[in-house]
């Protein structure tokens, strides 16, 4: 029986899991951010070191492999250095750095062909084939994509509200939340130069935040109850999610190849992950509305039944046992789930 | 006769007229940014002062008055330093400072009541009745509006351009142009991590410019023929600019008041300023267009009319004249258009 360590590494915050090879999590640790782009190097190998240490419960037993689950994993990175630091650990094998995309796919399955849709921040679609990245879409960034993700959200909500006040757009009750967000009162009687002070005044607010700061009203759009203007925030969210799922689960066919590479629905696992679609009920259900429209074969919506996850940790685990030769079946993948809930939960 | 010194102060330059109280036009001078919220108080003067040195051709004639318009008219300046500033070019009376709306609406004409649309880099709309701005609509900025405008048009061909790399959108000649200006070449086999080489290359390009930067591919929507992906773009800039004129059009009025104040087509002028109206033909035929579908009394596009203005220079000539109590006539505006175009062109 081999141990190994599973990290997914974050932008904000890594989770790291001592993991043996028949599946069973046998410790768990939490640090601050450990992506090397965002963090700097230095900073996320302490992130890396500092989770690890957690799960380890600081015994010095041997470790076989390491898996870091990160965004970036195609930059060349000096793993040499995370060698070095994974060392004191107990590492004896290497240090395997892959994406986060994959970690979360793996979250909701043990099989190697699949699709993947994640909406946090930003927004990206994966096509999964022979447990490879084949295809993906989107995840651009704030300014070129992530559409239908959380800054997206945040943004559409704030031109709303910019557009009600000065009579371009309808209406909303996303107005008042956002004011009050932003600690604005409305007076509609209250002009200058042309404009409501209020709109003045959101203006000023909006510009002092850093850009990507917007994604924080994107939670005000499921507060509001029958808005015809967040009803149609949320279904051109769900349109662009549709739009970037369909577009990675047609991906890997090359000009003239039969569909064999295609996303299989029913067949093949579908995974959903981040916050805008599993804590926002209504863009998930639309984005399967959707998808079953665009898939006549698929059953309808009950023929595409996504798995929701809340992180990369379980797949972390599933690909250092993947990775390392192990064959990951069902009972196996029960057990990474379950042990590691029981772990996650004492937290 | 007195003589009066008209400034229209841009972020990026600054344009002095020397006129005389017949309207005639007497001296023209340009200089860099002259906005104090852009450029810092000091510049900006010092930019003025510049201009206003290659007007006046540094003759110690008397000035009457100062009219200066700009962006942020409403900001609380301290307009004494102004004035000391520009007592060594002989002003004897006061320094007042305008809206920049103002100054472009008055660029096209000498009525007091009337509707502008400018769509520069930015977009706003005015309604302009008795002299005043009674409605400003719009001109929110890159984060929250300036819907249609310079930089919505950049950001859009580049989002277009990256769902069009991986199949999120259709295929648009605009790849070809955004790759070429940014120096990435397209190989549709080149792939790592489940991308196209150019659409990585074209996220690191992009992101490493100010975003504010993309404004710089709008004209590249002009130059493609035939293509639905930009036609798109210029239908939905277009429908954005019509809301945000509409809008203008109809402010003024409080509930349950009469249309007394709202924009009457072809009995009140409307000007349309900004290089996406004024050099952009296709944007400006298409808000035309909608216009007139949206108000059936203004008897189809023909009657609708607008003036096209190159800036607010003219502007500030026939308000420096109004408001020092000179009434600007057809004769007095003509001879305002006339003297300058005849100092600029010999610029």
């Amino acid at each position: 029986m081999r141990n190994f360590l599973a990290i997914d590494a974050g932008g904000t915050s890594t989770r790291a899991v001592l993991i043996n090879s028949s599946g069973q999590c046998l410790g768990y640790g939490t640090a601050g951010g450990g992506n090397p782009v965002s963090r700097g190097f230095d900073a996320a190998l302490a992130a890396l070191l500092d989770a690890s240490r957690k799960a380890t419960g600081g015994t010095a037993g041997e470790v076989a492999e390491v898996l870091v689950a990160m965004a970036g994993a195609s930059l060349e990175l000096p793993t040499h250095l995370f060698r070095d630091g994974f060392a004191e650990l107990g590492l004896t094998g290497k240090v395997m750095i892959e994406s986060d995309l994959l970690a979360t796919f793996y979250s909701g399955t043990y099989h190697d062909d699949g699709l993947a849709l994640i909406a946090g921040t930003g927004a990206v679609g994966a096509r999964v084939v022979s447990s490879r990245l084949e295809a993906v879409t989107d995840g651009t960034g704030w300014l070129l994509g992530d559409n239908g993700a959380g800054f997206w959200l945040g943004r559409e909500i704030v031109r709303a509200v910019a557009a009600a006040l000065d009579g371009r757009g309808q209406a909303t009750s996303l107005t008042l939340l956002v004011l009050a967000e932003l600690g604005v009162t409305l007076d509609p009687g209250e002009r200058t130069q042309g404009r409501l002070r209020a709109q003045q005044q959101l203006i000023l607010k909006v510009y002092e935040l850093p850009a990507i700061e917007l994604s924080r009203f994107a939670p005000l759009v499921f507060q509001v109850k029958d808005d015809a203007v967040a009803q149609d925030i949320i279904d051109r969210a769900a349109q662009a999610l549709t739009q970037t799922l369909l577009a990675a689960s047609r991906a890997g066919n090359g000009p003239g190849e039969a569909d064999g590479r295609q996303w299989q629905p029913g067949a093949q696992p579908l995974v959903f992950g981040g916050s805008v679609l599993t804590k926002g009920g209504a863009v998930a259900a639309a984005v399967v509305g959707r998808l079953s429209a665009a898939m006549p074969g698929a059953g309808g919506p009950a023929g595409i039944s996504p798995v929701l996850v809340e992180d990369g940790v379980v797949g972390a685990s599933v690909m250092v046992l993947k990775r390392s030769g192990i064959q990951v079946d069902a009972p196996i993948f029960a057990r990474i789930q379950q042990s590691l809930a029981a772990l996650r939960g004492g937290k």
